[in-house]
């Protein structure tokens, strides 16, 4: 190389070494920018400095950095219906065609009805019928396909777009905070989990690997070319719920959270047990309180909760006791959704 | 900067960069230098070239590169006992003085005896009690305590060396090679899932949320100071044998995995539903034929078969039929042992 050829290349290297520099710079002063200042996004901030500073005393081995998200109600909208029980009641039409016989047995009879009313009064049982029913008995692939292209049709009826659409922008920002500060996130959900792990990937950035939720058995079998497959069987093996929640993250991660985010009741033990890890731990929980912008449920709201889990007085004042944060949709969030 | 600075800061870039692709082509010449030239070898070396190459007609995108490993027999020694099984045995006497009245009572008499024979012919019942008494009804940090503590100081009787020393070196030298050229490395191994997680970071440099293996479930609850805790119970949510692997596979990754390697019948599932999947894909099998420097077992050697699997005849056929590679150690491994 001649001695220009060699100037401008070290030229270029030292101006692409400043503008990595800048952007760094950039990105350290707001990694949150939906964010209103304050104690949640504090709380955050503070945290991920502290655990991934070298030579901080609270500093957390990159091995080590794991981060653990409820779904529904913390990293997208849960109201007035879970998406996936959504699914489930839109499958209900082909799982009849299929079974004939099912259309004059209930709770299968009232969903064909179509009255929303009457579908939203079924008993929890009936409701896991149609779970079973709709996502129980074909192979996984078949799921697969069919849950694949239900995520990419169907819309929420409130704001008329996809479900994958309505994430919550801040919530977005601290996944990628996270994963750029060497924390390996996680969903840890009680929908179902080769439902989340359908459209994960590409909504959240979490690979279906690091996707835990509630989980059926499944059989392994053969085609009548001799070719194998799994069957997807109506056996729970994994309720991730309450004490779920942190059974199924020892038996899909095996270690302790440092982080964990939920929205009630559901989330409870999983934050319990992140926070009862040694050194820096958090644990916050996203409060509805936004009745303009999204949703207000939970305490002092008029709204009810879903079903499984809820944002109740005790939680709140649980929460206040063992120092998890409680984020206010309505204070904390500058933006709810990236569409606005 | 000064012109002699930017020269000299240019020299050392280009000093680097050449010595970096050196270094890659160095790696390119022999990333497993414990194998014999051969078809083992070169089925490993091409299949990896060929999904790792930007371009090539079966290039495998990053995200979806999962290689599974069985453990024992693959990728460390199973004879004469599973060290689990050792493990088991070795906590009998501490099960015993907590619960004094099971010294009389069968298979815990057997096992005090110390008589081999007579506990090597306890039939599978029986060793399941054995497994139930020795890693359920504790906490889960408690188990994983004592199994580091009893890692750490057992010792293999032939080789008098500690079991996490009796990995085979050609296979930790594919581990490596794999994970270089961006596959996430699993174990799916019949063994004990928690048992496996306390060495497999510092073994195989496989993280504990990267093991699949025989799981039982836990319970959330807490002890007196209010501290949530998980305690094992003696409940089989994944018998990680057989269908168990792929069904274990699709339950813990999610994915249909592009490489697997097994040792015997217990893996052969898992090497159908791996070959199963489109595009290309890697099946071995391990066949212990070195009985001087391991041991000779399974098809024409007199040695018995461990209780789970064994690389039956049948087998063999299958792995022709399919496609699989088998590799003989005696012919195929240069080395065995690192420490040889």
């Amino acid at each position: 190389m001649k001695r220009l050829e060699l100037r401008f290349v070290a030229g270029v290297l030292v101006l692409a070494a400043a503008l990595m520099l800048a952007a760094q710079a950039s990105a350290q002063t707001d990694a949150l920018p939906s964010w209103n200042d304050g104690p949640a996004k504090k709380a955050i901030v503070e945290f991920v400095q502290t655990t991934t500073t070298q030579g901080s005393p609270k500093f957390v081995p990159p091995a080590e950095r794991v981060a653990t998200f409820d779904q529904d109600g913390t990293l997208w909208v849960e109201h007035p219906m879970y998406s996936q029980v959504m699914y489930c009641l839109d499958r209900v039409p082909a799982v009849v065609k299929a079974k004939p016989e099912l259309a004059n047995v209930e709770p299968f009879k009232t969903v064909l009805s179509g009255n929303r009313e009457a579908i939203a009064k079924l008993p929890k049982d009936d409701l896991f019928k149609i779970l079973a029913a709709t996502l129980t008995g074909m192979s996984v692939d078949q799921f697969s396909a069919e849950a694949t292209k239900w995520i990419s049709e169907a819309k929420d009826p409130r704001w008329k777009r996809p479900y994958t659409k309505l994430t919550y922008l801040p919530m977005q920002e601290v996944l990628k905070y996270l994963r750029e500060k060497g924390y390996k996130t996680y969903i840890v959900t009680g929908g179902g989990q080769d439902f989340v792990r359908v459209y994960s990937e590409r909504t959240y950035g979490i690979p279906p690997e690091q996707v835990v939720g509630s989980a059926g058995g499944t059989k392994y079998g053969y085609d009548s070319t001799g070719k194998p497959f799994l069957t997807k069987e109506p056996k729970l093996l994994l309720n991730d719920n309450n004490a779920g929640k942190p059974e199924g993250i020892h038996l899909m991660i095996g270690r302790q959270p440092h982080v964990a985010f939920g929205n009630s009741t559901g989330d409870q033990q999983m934050l319990e047990y992140t926070k009862a890890g040694d050194g820096a731990r958090l644990a916050m929980l996203v409060l509805h309180d936004d009745a303009k912008r999204e949703y207000a449920y939970g305490p002092a709201h008029g709204l009810p909760d879903t079903k499984v889990g809820a944002f109740t007085q005790a939680l709140y004042d649980e929460a206040k006791k063992k120092g998890w944060t409680v984020i206010s949709m309505k204070n904390d969030w500058k933006r709810i959704f990236a569409f606005e």
